[in-house]
């Protein structure tokens, strides 16, 4: 361990860097360390690198837990600005350390790192090392909410992951800290007393009056202008946050509050300590230049070509003979750091449209654009792009020919429009224009080379790339996903010549980092492709994902399984994009792993490791993995380290898998009461009983047998237990699944425990919904009481700020109403109603208003959410009288969508709709049918009055009845005068169409339904 | 500087050093890290290096001092247990740092170091390079209150010095940190924003109120038994004290009540450290023993010889032959790692007498014993001593010859006896014992050999040897006041063999550690001393302490000065105990400082650098220093340093002045008032007030011209103010000194100046008394306010603590009231009434108790003062009605001086010390003469009448008149019976001689003085 520590300093001070040492407080990682925080700040130059014990109280496992400690160590690295070839450098620094990079699989997956509490963000990867993460590495983009100028580059190196990887042990422990100490020895008591310390036995009240004190120090000293003091409470501030975070004394308001504290106290420490610099005339900017290393690895950075591409042989512009005449094919390679999955997925189609707008812009002739691609490069290919474009005519135009002769005598218009053009009198043409004769002018275009024309289509293509997320680098003019290192840019045998930012285009592609020969010149433009297939890349993402399959697929069926390939289409696409040169490797992993619930163990291979599971033909999972490698590595190698990863991951599994098997459910159940949901609405146990309560009084509306009533009774009574197991502290992703788990294995029905796995469903848009009625009213009643109390409280989402996820809970009531038949009948109000009496019980106090914004709230998300689905506006409008009962509103979806095309029923709504026109609001249905005197009207009276109350039914129901009044009702407005002189009439008349009215199903709006059915 | 330390870094792990990361609380020295301070504890080993920046409050200078820092950087490392050469590593350590050894200067320079805040302490040395202290090395010997064992070496290197030193800088902000960015480019902002914070802007509510809860949770962790997060506690309320401290917001009994609880909470917490590494086993002790370096290391140093010197090659015994019988000289050294100067002092007369009696316990012959010695090394050489001691007949007695034998034939007794001797009974013969015949067994007594008898002597020798300090190192069984590292021992030119501790002797000594080859065999004992002279050492210190004079004067002379060296006897002396080849340089500084007062030129060149100051003839101080180098060094490097530390702290010095300077007096006697003297008492400020009025107080019973009343009411008006001035606060020794510097430059009167000066007088025992009355008057004011205060708040001295130097106090009061006749009628008790009134208008509570108290320990501390000037017992005691009025006591007692050969006043105290017995108590002057019948007494009565009242007048006046009635007093007694039966008679003989006591001079006990006369 210290010998890595010196390693990576002495590695990096060659390297320019500065090291300082660790900070004098505690900080939860390097990048709070001012050396960091405050120095990317800003214009000046910083190259530095440190060692920093970042201390996690979250992480305390009283050192028990083989790969987590509260305190670990980071070697941080910061490069401002970035130098250009920041990933050679570490990968440098990897190999400083001994690890073989054309034996380890080393790869560069995506990270888009942010830090909201200190507001900061940025683009880059987790660097994975056989599997496991090793490095952060991120392009600081934003910081303390300033914009980085220029763009700093972070690299976090984790040490004891590194050294454990590198030493083969898989505890913490047993790590040699130096030559005969381990790591245990040293720190091991360290680790279980801090443990105790920020699990146990911290004062509360102490850290929470460290918090109040330490911020106001902060907020003093920022008024006092002194940024350096002000950030060293702002440090000491969020580690007695998070001291009281680790004793579970954080409520969700109390966290939301304090958060924002930090955030403010760190952006105006950030804020003064830029104009403080600037105050103090940046003195790392300007000092004496023959001294300043700093500046001087600034200006290089700033001056030097690409450093990751041998700088380009500028090669003499050919001359035309060189060119020649023929078509030749052009291609062009953007080089690019390793680009996200989903980028590279946009960013291909993208490339090819763009390339092919421009050369439509052109008069060159060329076939089609073709464009594949990897993580690290996208490549154009275009054949028989002619040498130039052809030259061209166009008529200049001038005055009138009436206006531009006076007697067949050239006037004074006409001597002015050619002496402008350039040309005689003599040389104008006639010609029509927008059917008048004018005087032109003809001019002829030559038509531009190629390198010209595709030079330019270059530097627009490069320079116009983006991304749904961009960043800046070293390249002031360039901005995009991830750094773009070099341009490849040919035409035949010629480099097509452009200027992009800092990059110039050349010859030179880059192929694999570890390569003898990393850079390799191409000799012409149908070599590229082959040069880079020749490296080993599947440049073609269509050939990459099949190769990804065939290896997947043949590495599961040497050990007899097979791989779901549909299943894990998704994970697939993603691995076809994580490699360029696919390489699968196969590992595995101890059988009595299998113990353990699968959604753990897929969990743990699919969403953290990315390995394809091996199932057997049954479908159920082998104790094997696939992982994917980029390149030529060497299999054993990569496969110990990646089944290392996978054991430790699973042995933590385990051991919460079995620390939380000896506990009794209603122990857990008991223990939530120690976790503050909110401060005003109590701990999760009693928002736990309140979802019990809720569900119990809903499902007073719903027919429940009595198995259901007993499953929902004590599914009820168990609600939200996994809270306080280890494996759902640790992977909270599992809320719910451990529950069934757990329960199932204390003995709990299975309907019990399924209930317990239902009531977190719908988890997001799309996901399946509760099956049971017990499973449906828990998961109900969980969010009307998170609804009703978030309402209560004032806490509702404003503009793009929704912390407690009120959206997502708005959608998952409207969707069970509207997908589970048995609970469709309950109302959004019913459920609301039930939420606030509840909570008053315990004292909340929840208000009228607070209770109709929350339905508003309910009622919207619907409607947005039925926009999503295509619903027309004007439907969603005709629905808006059921968006309280969704059920209800769903039902009439479906028979508005069966009936739509039907005539006849279009013809009922369209008479029907009339009718609510013209009746004023409030006239009740009913009329004396003496009364009446038109024959329409009369015809139409036993009519309505035969007809059932349909308002209760479903559209389908109304229109076999009611069609038949369309005829006889379109009679009565052809024939009656609704709005009689004769009161009486009138009166009848109006109570006639009403009783329609009420006879129609309700919670329509009949107008806007027709108007639905028009488009 | 990064360089600096990665080298060390390496340098320490080559040598089996761990290295661990800084702390990440902010601690104000490598020591407070717990790899140190708790490692230290109990038996495992520990070998560890770090980095520390270590944060001091109080040294915040805004980053405009060239040399203070309130963050600086040590590199710590730790050695447990001392690996036996640690002295050898260090040096090598500096080597590793460029520092050439043999061109500088490096002096280990006596330090014992302690930290009573955490109940530690260790002795060792500053390490001096070319005059800077750059490294505190000490052997820890306790820490938070416990024995070390096994001790631990401690290096401290202050990085900072050692490389502006290296760099020849001479400002921090100048030193390179890294290549090519400056120390102040990186920390500048830093140090200013920091010492904002810690002088200016922290708040101190705040900071108290850390201090607060810091220490509660300490204390609540300790009951937790969490040793570890207790710790980071007890720094962080340390480093809150600070903060307190650097805003000048404690107070006298602020502190020491949170010294007094810190310090608990250090014992306690390492206390329970110390049970907790003992619970878990002392894992470093324990492991697996092949891969335990630090164990390994452990056991290497506890088996191996002394590492200093090399393995002893064993003699073979020397055969009687070869040993001879020829008398030889026996001569043995004793190495130890240097020894402060006073210790050498007292330990060469220590060998020698040591020495001296075993061998005259022997019965060996030998010639006088000469030991000489330097700081490394003690040598012993007796010329002359015998090969064996000779044989010698002893008699053992048994029983009377009576029964020995029974009618000629031998009893039982006999026969026992004899069996007992291992004789026959025909063997015994008879003797006289006390008297009485018994027989007896002859024995012989074989002499036994030199090596023998001289081997013990040497083991007991070294095993015996004692400082006033003494410590332990990795030697189990000895002790000293610094580490002994061998032992030559040679008897003629054989080896006397020895064992003492974990040393054997041998021939190999050990001389500069620096030369070409550090370890020499002695072939002989009279070539011991030859070859250390041979190596450069004057081993004796007379000859030593000449070489320095000569030196010293000779290089002073070369610029045309000399050296007061009567005035520096006592710096000579400690010089000439520093260095074991005295090599002086000469150096010279910039004349601009001799601008500054002298007293700052020299305090700093004496007390902090040990350089003789240079002066021209008229004694004024020229811009030249001596320093004495040890051994043979670079002139020009040694110089240079010298000069530049030299420099750096005149430069320092010239700062503060000018900065005061531009003060005026009044503000910096306003500024007081924000010193707190003590809680209770308030501020200096306010002391000060109380000083001024009591000396007015005092001087309404002194004679006062104008003049001096004038000087009196200015300079208690300015009393304390040059507290406030950066030079004592810098400085604390100046305070008085820089008042009246600062006074004369402000403009002041002379005389006032003067008093501010001597109001401080005497600071010591020894010390100069204030000349002038109103320094005099102000003096004892200070005291009295002193002393009355703290009495009066219950802060007298108790055991060996004196917090408040209360004992100084009082000594002062009473060598001035005796030594400045202007003062003298002043007591003690109108000093301390005056005191208490002046207190208890401010609402300060004196009681009687405490001014009866107070009164009685200054008495005290008079009587010790008389005892300790060799005042008798009984001397003291007839002075003791006058402690109170010290002035009269020191009259009394220089008459007694005077007089006390004289017989007639020896008659004349005898005489009247033999009325003090018969009269008793009460009994009243004056008698009717007419009632007298007897001639001695009629004759003596008209002489009692006429003898004029001497009550108040000296004893020489009393004598000159009181003589004559020796003789009648005598015959008085001879003659006539005092106690007569006629009452009226008895009362008239008493009254006549009570009128010759009433008329004696008053305050003596006669009776003692006439015991004391006795003597």
């Amino acid at each position: 361990m210290q010998d890595a520590l010196l390693t990576l300093q002495k590695y990096w001070t060659d390297r320019g860097c500065m090291v300082v040492q660790p900070y004098n407080t505690e900080v939860g990682a390097g990048t709070m360390n001012p050396n960091t925080v405050m120095r990317v700040l800003g214009p000046e130059p910083w190259h530095v690198a440190y060692v920093e014990p970042s201390v996690r109280p979250d992480d305390s496992r009283y050192g028990e837990n083989p790969n987590r400690l509260q305190t670990h160590t980071q070697f941080q690295v910061i490069l401002k600005p970035d130098p250009g070839n920041p990933q050679e450098l570490y990968l440098g620094s990897l190999e400083a350390l001994g690890i073989d990079l054309d034996a380890h699989d080393v790869r560069f997956v995506e990270d888009n790192w942010q830090q909201p509490a200190i507001g900061a963000w940025g683009l880059g990867w987790e660097v994975w090392l056989d599997g496991m993460e090793v490095t952060q590495f991120t392009y600081f983009q934003q910081v303390v909410g300033q914009n980085l100028e220029p763009v700093a580059v972070e690299l976090t190196y984790g040490m004891e992951r590194i050294l454990m990887a590198l030493q083969g042990v898989t505890h913490f422990k047993d790590m040699a800290y130096a030559e005969g100490i381990s790591y245990g020895e040293v720190f091991a008591q360290n680790e279980y007393e801090m443990s105790r310390y920020y699990l146990d036995d911290a004062d509360v009240d102490a850290a929470r009056a460290f918090f109040k004190e330490y911020t106001d120090e902060a907020q003093r000293l920022i008024d006092a202008r002194l940024p350096v003091p002000a950030w060293t409470y702002v440090l000491k501030s969020s580690h007695a946050f998070n001291i009281l975070d680790s004793r579970g004394a954080v409520s969700t308001t109390e966290r939301a509050r304090s958060f924002s504290l930090m955030r403010r106290l760190a952006r105006e420490t950030g804020a003064l300590w830029t104009e403080r610099r600037a105050e103090l005339g940046h003195p790392l900017l300007k000092g004496d230049a023959a001294t300043s290393r700093v500046r001087e690895l600034a200006e290089a950075a700033a001056s030097a070509p690409n450093v990751t591409q041998p700088v380009e042989k500028p090669e003499p512009a050919p001359t035309a003979a060189e060119l020649g005449d023929a078509p030749q094919t052009f291609t062009f390679e953007i080089g690019v750091e390793e680009m996200p999955p989903h980028v590279l997925d946009a960013t291909i189609p993208a490339v090819r449209d763009a390339v092919t707008s421009a050369l439509a812009g052109t008069r060159l002739e060329h076939g089609d654009v073709a464009v594949v691609g990897t993580p690290r490069r996208i490549v154009v290919t275009v054949p028989g792009v002619s040498a130039h474009e052809p030259d061209s005519e166009t008529l200049a135009k001038g005055p009138k020919v009436a206006a531009a002769y006076k007697d067949g005598a050239p006037t004074k218009a006409l001597e002015g429009f050619a002496r402008g053009k350039g040309v005689s009198v003599d040389d104008v043409v006639t010609a029509e224009f927008d059917g008048a004769q004018h005087v032109a002018v003809k001019q002829t275009q030559t038509g531009r080379g190629v390198l010209e024309v595709l030079g330019e289509i270059v530097a627009d293509v490069v320079s116009g790339l983006r991304s749904d997320k961009n960043m800046k680098w070293n390249d002031p003019q360039l901005t995009f996903s991830r750094p773009i290192r070099w341009v490849v840019a040919l035409w035949g045998k010629h480099v097509v010549p452009a200027t992009v930012g800092s990059l110039t285009t050349g010859r030179t592609t880059y192929v694999a980092r570890t390569a003898a020969q990393p850079h390799v010149d191409v000799a012409a433009a149908d070599e590229l492709v082959p040069t880079l297939e020749t490296a080993g890349f599947v440049l073609d993402p269509t050939a990459r994902r099949r190769q990804v399959v065939d290896g997947a697929l043949a590495l599961a069926k040497s050990v007899g399984g097979t791989i779901d390939i549909d299943g894990e289409a998704g994970l697939v696409d993603e691995i076809t994009n994580l490699v360029e040169e696919p390489h699968g490797v196969l590992g595995t992993f101890e059988e009595r792993y299998l113990e353990l619930p699968e959604q753990i163990l897929t969990t743990v291979m699919r969403k953290h490791q990315r390995y394809l599971p091996v199932r057997d033909a049954s479908g159920t999972l082998m104790p094997y993995f696939v992982t994917m490698a980029n390149g030529s590595i060497d299999d054993d190698v990569v496969r110990a380290g990646n089944e290392s990863v996978l054991r430790a991951r699973y042995e933590d599994a385990a051991f919460f898998w079995e620390a939380d098997l000896k506990v009794p459910l209603d122990d857990f159940r008991a223990q939530i009461d120690k976790l503050t949901f909110e401060n005003r609405l109590g701990s999760f146990a009693q928002r736990a009983d309140r979802i019990k309560d809720v569900s119990m009084k809903l499902a007073a509306s719903v027919e429940l047998t009595g198995d259901e009533q007993a499953t929902l009774s004590r599914a009820g009574a168990l609600a939200k237990f996994d809270l306080s197991t280890a494996m759902v502290v640790e992977l909270s992703s599992l809320a719910g699944t451990m529950a069934r788990e757990y329960a199932l294995k204390a003995g709990e029905a299975p309907a019990v425990a399924d209930a317990l796995f239902e009531m977190e469903k719908p988890r997001s848009a799309g996901d399946s919904l509760p099956a049971s009625t017990p499973g449906a009213l828990l998961a109900l009643a969980d969010r009307f009481d998170l609804l009703t109390a978030m309402f209560a409280i004032g806490a509702k989402p404003t503009g793009s700020s929704d912390p407690f996820a009120l959206r997502r809970a708005a959608l998952g009531v409207v969707s069970i109403l509207r997908g589970v038949p048995a609970v469709a009948a309950i109302s959004v109000s019913d459920g609301l109603d039930a939420a606030a009496a509840r909570l008053r019980e315990q004292g909340v106090e929840v208000s009228g208003e607070a209770l109709a914004s929350a339905l508003e709230f309910v009622e919207g998300r619907f409607g947005h959410q039925l926009r999503d689905e295509g619903v027309s506006a004007a439907l969603v409008t005709a629905l808006s009288p059921s968006a309280g009962t969704p059920g209800r509103a769903a039902a009439v979806l479906a028979d508005v969508e069966a009936l739509r095309d039907d005539e006849a029923f279009r013809a009922l709504v369209q008479v029907t709709q009339r009718i609510t026109r013209i009746v004023p609001a409030g006239t009740q249905p009913g009329f004396d049918v003496s009364v009446l005197t038109d024959e329409a009207e009369k015809t139409l009276a036993p009519l309505v009055e035969a007809l059932p109350d349909h308002s209760g039914d479903s559209l389908t129901q109304w229109f076999a009845d009611a069609s038949g009044l369309t005829e006889p009702l379109n009679r009565f407005f052809d024939d009656v005068l609704v709005m009689a002189d004769d009161e009486a009439l009138k009166a009848a008349r109006l109570g006639l169409l009403q009783s329609v009215i009420a006879k129609a199903p309700a919670g329509i709006d009949y107008k806007e339904l027709d108007r639905a059915l028009d488009v």
